[in-house]
């Protein structure tokens, strides 16, 4: 038997800039960026914009088309595609189609730009058309909520929702840039803002102790929505996620996903909840109960998981919330483990802690001991409870 | 302003196959590669199957479950996805959503493969829905055609088809492996089996004139469909793909496209015919009028430019059909030059001959000339009208 063998290597690089008033006719950082990956090919750039920014901000498309106005080095498609928020996005067909058609309807081919301006949801979305338009247009992100800035918008994956799954379809795709621009934060709500936090402080307990201990001692400030301690931990976080996603498997061919602690219940309590607990949410909520895990599993030191479930309950997690909590092996979180194993093939790799700043994969998980990590987490969070429901 | 940079390299690689009666008990080139591609993850396989093939195989299905019962190491769904063979299968979203919900149902994870076996169009679509089920599955392809198995099939791209456009929508994706099995052949028709030849002959024109010679000496053999001539055409023909895909730029981000030489008017007269004229026959067409081109614009020399448009003519390729001819500027194949200029974003990047064997990219395009290339062709083909419609 003949065999030709085909083997190459691509190269992937982007940018994220973190900037304020990206459309401020001050701002020069999108002129710049258009300025210098100036190719000669007529480019044209299209935004789909998160219907709950641009409400928010009745001004902003006024803004952008002057700014582009004034920086005339690509042509701004005058059709601005506006897609509900959240997850609805990602379930309905319609928002996918549309942004398809504008594709189209706009000669938007493959040396020119979908830009997407909204929360981890909408750029999942564009992101994903953008992947697929033409075997590939180009894709700019703009997330605005501190989740999408710190964790989901700056990463490689896209996905659209489909047989009631969520990201059942997408690609990696790295985008071309990205720009975090900390004032589209001001307009969210204090829950959406605050559900970003718990993306960090995970990366936090796996990669870095420093860091948990800057968030720890910044708790109150960060609580308040302060600009400078907001702008590091985005920052911070941002960048412990492209260094883990720039190492050693960044299209997860594998099955280790070690940035997924505390997500294998998560995305079980997200779904179960119909998407009413937000994903940072249920993150803080996996990552409680992860951590009890690893205290009753002796790989952690007691004193450091009740710090950990201590910093979740001071930003209000609600650690405790029923959907989170294990109290049998028929309960819905264990079914979850189950498809959670399936899905990563049959063979079971859990991120646990071994110290706070240190993850380590473990291969096989004991649901007694889940049963009563659950436990833990609810003793533990039990005095707070009065303070959660002032 | 800060910027944090993010810079991976993706390493792909995939091994072409050469074999003949893959599913037969005696084969182990299939149970080789699951046996050698091991890594203790439970694994499934779902095929998808040219219903062409199908039919014109009545036993492939039995042999299949024959042969995967025999060798275990992977576990074969029973399930297997009919799709109609040809654009049809690109053009109707039910055959995509077919597959979709197979692979849900069937529970195929980022470690299990989507096996496709058929033309070029099946294979597009099997690979398109590979590529974004659980953000990309593992896939094989079994090629059926003489074009899928030396051209498209062994390839990165894969596509479906919307608003009226062909590969509207598709992505860069490798596959996991190919397996061109011979036999598969046998049943084809001899006006779709002809059809992947011009193919062999266009990469053969802009990288290989020793190739191209050896096409010209073996032409009765290969019409007459000579099982080893055929598999030499099929290898060297994949091999010199191959090694262009692995070069310079593999996933096409910049506007070069030497292997789409006597393409840019291909597409267009496919699309006129309303896809009764097959890929290979208007890639057969579009290399009689841009080598015609070449001609006049004295960069090949004329005696040359005749072997080959002769050539075309031996295979009873319709050179001059009335839809690949051009007139005046006013001729759709005009409007198609256009449309192509903008596909790649404004800039023209079009293959023409210096030398059989060496293909030169041009910028610019004289349409007068085009006009004049179109009339030669016709002047040329003119004698042979009569064989080709004895």
């Amino acid at each position: 038997m003949e065999i030709l063998r085909q083997s190459f290597q691509i190269k992937y690089d982007y940018n994220v800039y973190f900037t304020a008033s990206i459309f401020d006719l001050n701002n020069k950082a999108l002129s710049d960026f258009f300025r210098n990956s100036d190719t000669g090919y007529l480019r044209k750039i299209m935004f789909v914009i998160d219907e709950g920014v641009n409400n928010a901000q009745p001004n902003l498309i006024k803004n952008i088309k002057a700014y582009f106005s004034k920086y005339c080095c690509i042509s701004l498609v005058q059709d601005f595609v506006i897609v509900p928020g959240g997850e609805e996005c990602k379930n309905d067909n319609k928002c996918l189609y549309d942004i398809m058609e504008a594709i189209d309807a706009n000669g938007i081919d493959r040396h020119s730009y979908l830009a997407a301006i909204g929360g981890g949801a909408v750029l999942d979305l564009a992101g994903y058309v953008s992947a697929i338009a033409h075997r590939g247009i180009k894709h700019l992100r703009f997330p605005t909520t501190v989740l999408s800035q710190n964790d989901s918008g700056i990463g490689v994956k896209n996905g659209i929702n489909a047989f009631g799954k969520k990201n059942f379809i997408g690609t990696f795709c790295p985008p071309d840039a990205v720009f975090n621009d900390i004032n589209f934060l001001q307009t969210l709500s204090t829950r959406i803002w605050k559900s970003g936090i718990s993306e960090a402080i995970k990366v936090a307990l796996i990669k870095d102790a420093t860091f948990f201990e800057w968030i720890e001692a910044n708790q109150v400030l960060l609580s308040l929505r302060d600009t400078e301690a907001t702008r590091y931990l985005i920052k911070r976080c941002a960048e412990l996620h492209l260094m883990h996603i720039g190492g050693a498997d960044p299209f997860e061919k594998g099955s280790s996903r070690p940035l997924d602690f505390g997500h294998w219940s998560a995305h079980k309590i997200e779904s179960l909840s119909k998407y009413q607990i937000l994903h940072g949410e249920a993150v803080a909520m996996g990552i409680a109960l992860d951590t009890a895990y690893s205290v009753l599993n002796n790989r952690l030191d007691e004193a450091k998981g009740q710090r950990i479930l201590a910093l979740l309950l001071k930003f209000d997690f609600h650690i405790d919330h029923p959907l989170a909590l294990i109290h049998s092996l028929q309960s819905p979180l264990i079914k979850g483990l189950r498809e959670f194993r399936e899905h990563l093939g049959g063979n079971l790799a859990i991120t646990f802690l071994s110290d706070i700043g240190v993850g380590e994969e473990h291969n096989q998980i004991d649901l007694q001991l889940l049963i009563k990590s659950s436990e833990m987490v609810s003793q533990f969070a039990k005095p707070y409870m009065p303070l959660l429901f002032q």
